[in-house]
């Protein structure tokens, strides 16, 4: 990687991210394409430091082999985060600017939403950073804007679908959809003979149809309680969670309650980080439900007719999003679905883009969100699934503070001081947290991969504590546990991190495991995960009774599971840290994502659209109108 | 513009619109730039046949001269449109692939919203067209996104801020805005001096604020009846037209009826169409008013401290994207504000640099929204007006058809067969009609720019007929009055076209004119547009002399107004065709866009959302995902 490499001057203390992502200059996204071997015709420039690598590249490189595949999940965080992003840049830093290693970091794009509520950005931090920061923030190169689009254009097909159907009768409705031609003659457009074949119909003229078939075939009957579909915003605007909508003269009394969620909440967002292909993506967004008929049956975006429409606006969005670090290693952007309703991974296209790209001997490193748990158990039993892909590696980011918390510390509350505990040496502590380290690292383990802690280094930890955490970490059978300063150094911090990668990759013994077989049923699978949360059952609301029931009946029993839990604790309950056991796991209700391809069982509430403070941090965002600029994001 | 130009096989008869578009295959987008003599750090890329035009371009080409400058406008149209973005395709292929000029022509960008809903796109038709198609209607390189995007952070910023206004005291407000650093000292953010500038408060500490201040500073008091500022989404959502928001347990009962309109009648669409500067569009964004406080004062953008935060998601959607047509000349799409509710112009900022890139003896081709009673007008009095440029020449676009329907031929409704009057030759009709274009002319050419009348010709329009157009034009005083067959032939087609407008831009003797000068009063100013329509007199309801009255209190008498009028007649009544006079103009209500820069009565209703129908055409749209190409798109 060497021609792109950039040295950083390493000040202390560390300054404000933003001080230190203005203090580089980036390189033209280019020239980071050319140290990949990228030919030109398999990206589009989208100004002159992002660019979309094309799913082309893919077809070039079919041939080649894959580098080695390394994913970052973390413990149990606090509420002020561990620092997994910025330590999945600061060891690809270290791998590609220190190690000579070719390597691509597999990010998710942040929504847009939280950049103007609450600061923080996704881009890393201090020394560990993806730059411009601004556009990795911002509009990048559009597909969540592309993701809303799709989502409302859906949303309103259902509406007003709904709405003519209750205008119009059976022969009227028919007579609309297949409208005569210049010569009188009648014809099914594509997308219909999809739903024709899904009723089981082998005709191909409309006049042919009975009926009964034109009724079966025009009227889709939606039961509008049963709509699971909502519109989104990459807005946080809380006032739109619960709303009444059509109550303009013209919809004529049909108002109905609805929201919206932010936008990567999007089922489409989901599809988009678990689609291998355009084909595949075509079928994806045409067979998820938004609800069902007054029958039972599920309705799909191909029966509203709109699942072309919804690939051609999502055609560019497929194409990962190429970008730098500080220190001039290749990023590639792409998807960022929740972590709880969805499966909280980047794409799959992305990281199989890097793997052909890195080639054997190579590194690609890509994050899971939440703690692994979540994110790497997802990442595995979900992403790893659709995708075929094998991990090599599993990093588990630790930090001090986290363990001392899962220790029995005071409660870390986000803009309340740190308790002293915090600050000061409390080797118990931190020796009575490792239990969360180690059931993180055993779950982990049993995929099959290698396990590398690496403990995120923060200015008040002790070296007692952190050989604390090593040991527990050795002993709980991780293959190595290295204490990393790349927040503080950028890549130089993360050096021995990247050497632990390494081995770790080059000595895999096992092959990849899954927690669960696709085959059992929906609770053997819930339970299976469960298990591995360390709860010794699980209890399911009527309403859950009924989905799964639902689900079953509807064949969409052999999904994966994707629990949408608390990143706050291995169990239901945020405050429970640790290790806990025993305790029954609530299923509150379970709904699907049938495009995405998994099911999702509630385990209590989970907000699907921020709010705003009173003082949101746009206040201090501006745009220095004489550099163009922006200043006040962080 | 020799080298891109390209030669069109043109076939008879005219293939459909996306086989002419595919049967071409574009040049990349550098090239065209290029021609321009356009340097690379003048634009950005945005894959490989668009890229946007930077702002710096304009730097650095600020001591060059102008170019000629065309403004395209046309007469009262039939709902089936009367070809005028063809025409003002064609007439520039004509001028740079064949008459040899320097040309730039300057588009609206097209909604997405109508792409998915009723079949027709916006960039011209036949052999005059804008390529590539697709990327022309979709996502284009993002800016109607970020106005979405900018639109509904204002809509969460207000209700979230009513929201925490009511939970709060003075004093907790003042606290949450001002918190304490980690030295616990307070202090403003740069935008909240703007808020107190206009409290009149000079003081630069939050502890010197008295307790009357600080009620004053920090309690907007936002009366929700008063709030004009509506959420938007660049989608056909006919079910948003009207909703009820803040109906989720967390909001407290705080609901409010609201509702969307489409993208591109949101406000800052109009800001982006008028703006001159990256700092003049932070100014506009900023006092863009979202309603009034209780007490009756108009609350701005900044007084929410969003002003920044707006101006950078804009930040790039100010530089306008380059494109081309079939015949290789440069396409600059910007901006596509509503013609009614707003002025229904492409951006200043495209105009002005298309100026200076082509030159003395170049053409900059301009189209206004609408006929000409409503775009040529507005682009005069609104968008001249704030650009400080000076049209050389006007096209007027006709068609026999319309005519015909002037003159008293029976309804045209889209979707229908047309009339037998309208198929054959009827002399007659078309001179009955022809006061329709006489009028159009006599306002157009009042500016002070020579009209030049193009005919677009159809198949079925006979020689006598379109001799008595020529003659009315000339009769009326237009400079010139030219057949034109631009959408069978391209370029070729309207070489005469181009010669005349040559011959009219190079031969103006009057200065530019407006209607109305700024410093009269509003109602004078709709009077004398009013007039300009043939009414005797305006008619204000109830609610207009009220909001006419607030406007002058709140210190808005002196903007241009813009008329939310029917383009189907000059005057109120779309039915009235012709040239009517003597009737009484009714201005139902009366609104304002502070920060875009106009009042803007309305007279009758305006749709600011469309709807879908029982088949919307996105039931013919795909994509073929072998070769990546957009099927069904027209």
């Amino acid at each position: 990687m060497g021609k792109t490499v950039r040295k950083l001057q390493v000040v202390s203390p560390v300054p404000a991210d933003i001080d230190i992502a203005n203090s580089v200059e980036p390189l033209h996204i280019s020239e980071i394409a050319q140290e990949l071997n990228l030919s030109s015709q398999h990206y589009d420039l989208y100004g002159k430091y992002k660019a979309k690598v094309l799913l082309s590249a893919l077809d070039e490189l079919r041939g080649s082999q894959d580098g080695y595949y390394v994913v970052v999940g973390g413990i149990t965080p606090t509420p002020l985060g561990e620092g997994k992003s910025t330590t999945t840049v600061g060891l690809c830093q270290a791998l590609g600017a220190f190690l000579d290693k070719k390597v691509v970091t597999c990010l998710r794009q942040p929504s847009q939403g939280p950049t103007f509520g609450i600061k923080g950005g996704a881009a890393g931090g201090g020394y560990s950073q993806v730059i411009p920061m601004d556009e990795f923030n911002l509009h990048l190169t559009g597909d969540i804007h592309a993701i809303t689009a799709a989502n409302n254009l859906l949303a309103a097909a259902i509406d007003t679908r709904i709405f003519h159907e209750s205008t119009q009768t059976d022969k009227g409705l028919f007579n609309r959809l297949c409208p005569p031609d210049k010569e009188g003659k009648r014809s099914f457009s594509d997308i219909m003979f999809r739903r024709l074949k899904k009723l089981g119909i082998s005709k191909t003229r409309p006049e042919e149809l009975t009926s009964q078939e034109i009724k079966k075939f025009a009227r889709l009957d939606i039961d509008p309680s049963s709509i699971t579909w909502r519109r989104v915003m990459d807005i946080n605007d809380r006032f739109l969670r619960k709303i009444t909508i059509g109550q303009g003269p013209e919809e004529k009394g049909m108002v109905r309650e609805t929201g919206f969620d932010i936008s990567v909440a999007s089922e489409i967002m989901a599809v988009l980080a678990l689609t291998t292909s355009l084909t595949d993506m075509r079928e994806r967004l045409g067979k998820m439900v938004v609800g069902n008929s007054k029958a039972g049956d599920p309705v799909t975006a191909d029966d509203l007719g709109v699942g072309g429409a919804l690939t051609v606006l999502m055609k560019d969005a497929i194409n990962p999003t190429l970008m730098q670090t500080l220190e001039g290693t290749p990023v590639l952007v792409h998807a960022g679905p929740f972590a709880n309703i969805a499966h909280g991974n980047s794409s799959i296209v992305a990281d199989r883009i890097a793997l052909k790209l890195v080639g054997p001997g190579g590194f690609v490193v890509t994050e899971a969100g939440f703690g692994a748990d979540i994110g790497t158990e997802k990442f595995m039993n979900i992403k790893c699934r659709y995708s075929g892909l094998t991990p090599q590696c599993a990093v588990i980011v630790a930090t001090i503070r986290a363990l001392k918390m899962h220790g029995g510390g005071p409660e870390v509350v986000a803009g309340k001081p740190l308790d002293h505990a915090y600050l000061t040496e409390n080797v118990a502590l931190v020796e009575a947290g490792c239990v969360n380290l180690a059931r993180h690292i055993t779950n982990t383990k049993a995929y099959g991969v290698n396990v590398v802690v690496a403990v995120n280094k923060f200015a008040t930890d002790s070296e007692a504590e952190l050989n604390t955490v090593r040991g527990a970490a050795l002993s709980a059978g991780a293959f190595d546990a290295v204490i990393c300063t790349h927040h503080a150094h950028g890549g130089k911090g993360a050096v021995d991190l990247g050497v632990a990668v390494q081995r770790a990759c080059e000595n895999v013994a096992q092959p990849l495991k899954f927690l669960y077989p696709l085959e059992i049923s929906i609770k053997e699978k819930i339970e299976a995960i469960a298990k591995s949360y360390g709860a010794s059952g699980v209890e399911y609301s009527e309403e859950a009774e009924k989905q799964i029931e639902m689900y079953s009946k509807q064949g969409f029993t052999s999904l994966p599971i994707c629990m949408a839990k608390t990143q706050y604790s291995f169990s239901h309950n945020a405050s429970a840290k640790g290790a806990p056991s025993g305790f029954v796991l609530p299923i509150r209700d379970v709904r699907a994502s049938i495009g995405a391809g998994f099911i999702y069982p509630l385990v209590g509430t989970m907000s699907t659209m921020p709010g705003l403070a009173t003082r949101p941090c746009f206040y201090d965002i501006d745009l220095d109108t004489t550099t163009g600029r922006v200043i006040g994001l962080s």
